[in-house]
């Protein structure tokens, strides 16, 4: 059974690194020792060593190790026998680019469907969804393919940030980039605030944190989304 | 010789489409009669038509025709014959796509190379650069490449955003995403505020509309680059 934390970010403003969702994430992990960690996403370039040791640092508050991917040499072999995995936050053209070029899209799919406990943030919650398009990151490389995991039938928009009616910039708001999207795509499109995250178990979607998701359908106009709200339904 | 002209936005706030460049684009355009826009990055999902008809209003200003490339049956031919050429913002995964999969995308460069004048704005800014990897849209639909038209040598990010030190959003700045594009690539970023435009004669790249840009080059601490700056040692 499906068994995922789809996080919009891994820390709020004046927090620490994971600390909102370690609550969650102790009974999340409960029956893991060890957790994989994926760290290719490299969030403002650092290292994958720099990243595992932050992630380290904050699951150690939860008496829970880290192993980073980048550390084994069969990367398959690691993601079927992890107790638990996360994939951390950073550019999802890189994370995406990594994943298809060490071949650990198809297992990391099917790991989380036989029920391996995950957790993603930001870009390691993008991957979660049907394809990566509505991603807010720069694509600064190539990926063979915007498709991801496809483990909920929709797509998300981590971070989302309403308009800032006071602004006088004129780049697009998110909700005009999300429009766009659904000139060309019919997937349904989750717009998850910073202190949001979904709780997957099984085929059942949940909204949860707090704040309300906004929701975009093609042709459709945006709804609010409670939190607590039931997300089955999507497709 | 080369000659163009490649703004941040189209649109200043409180302003109308392309008022604040009709000056500019009077001169630029002098000796064009018709100007032929191509539409293809749809801004908010527009229709070309719509957008062929925004554009034509606004050039109607300066006595100028507009014709659209989407209502021409050989779009290199079109190019090629252009007395002046002008691409609209929206989407720059849009648009590359469109480019490519058209057959424009050589079309344009020659054609532009030759000396016809062109405007870009927003998208139609970011194929001016070698990549579009530092586009700030999203990735709406997957385009067979992220090379564009090379006819200056470095990369831009139009809509320039300085970081809001108020904010309380956890996603990344600008600066940040720019820092993240580095960690892979060596090409230079110029990062262009809205009512800053480029003016290109031949080799000669100068900065234009009075307010400073953001110069971002690998490994190098980002500098502030004066109106009127000469940027052709830019490589």
């Amino acid at each position: 059974m499906k068994n995922l934390i789809i996080a919009s970010t891994s820390t709020l403003h004046g927090g620490e690194y994971l600390e909102y969702l370690l609550p969650e994430l102790e009974k999340h992990f409960e029956y893991c020792k060890t957790i994989l960690f994926i760290p290719f996403a490299r969030p403002s370039g650092i290292s994958h060593e720099e990243y595992a040791f932050k992630v380290a640092s904050a699951f150690a508050k939860i008496g829970k190790e880290i192993k980073g991917i980048h550390e084994v040499d069969d990367y398959s072999d690691a993601i079927q026998k992890a107790e638990g995995i996360f994939t951390g936050g950073g550019n999802t053209f890189l994370l995406v680019t990594q994943l298809y070029k060490k071949d650990c899209m198809i297992a990391l799919a099917e790991a989380v469907k036989n029920g391996t406990p995950y957790l993603g943030t930001s870009a390691g919650s993008n991957i979660c969804g049907l394809t990566m398009q509505t991603t807010n990151d720069m694509p600064i490389v190539y990926p063979p393919s915007f498709k991801t995991l496809g483990l909920i039938p929709f797509n998300l928009n981590p971070h989302y940030l309403d308009a800032d009616m006071q602004s006088k910039h004129m780049g697009e708001t998110r909700e005009t980039r999300i429009a766009e999207f659904h000139s060309f795509n019919t997937i349904p499109v989750l717009g998850l605030r910073e202190g949001s995250w979904l709780e997957v178990k099984g085929e059942k979607v949940v909204l949860k944190g707090g704040l309300k998701a906004r929701l975009f359908r093609q042709n459709q106009i945006p709804v609010e989304m409670d939190s607590e709200s039931d997300l089955s339904f999507l497709k």
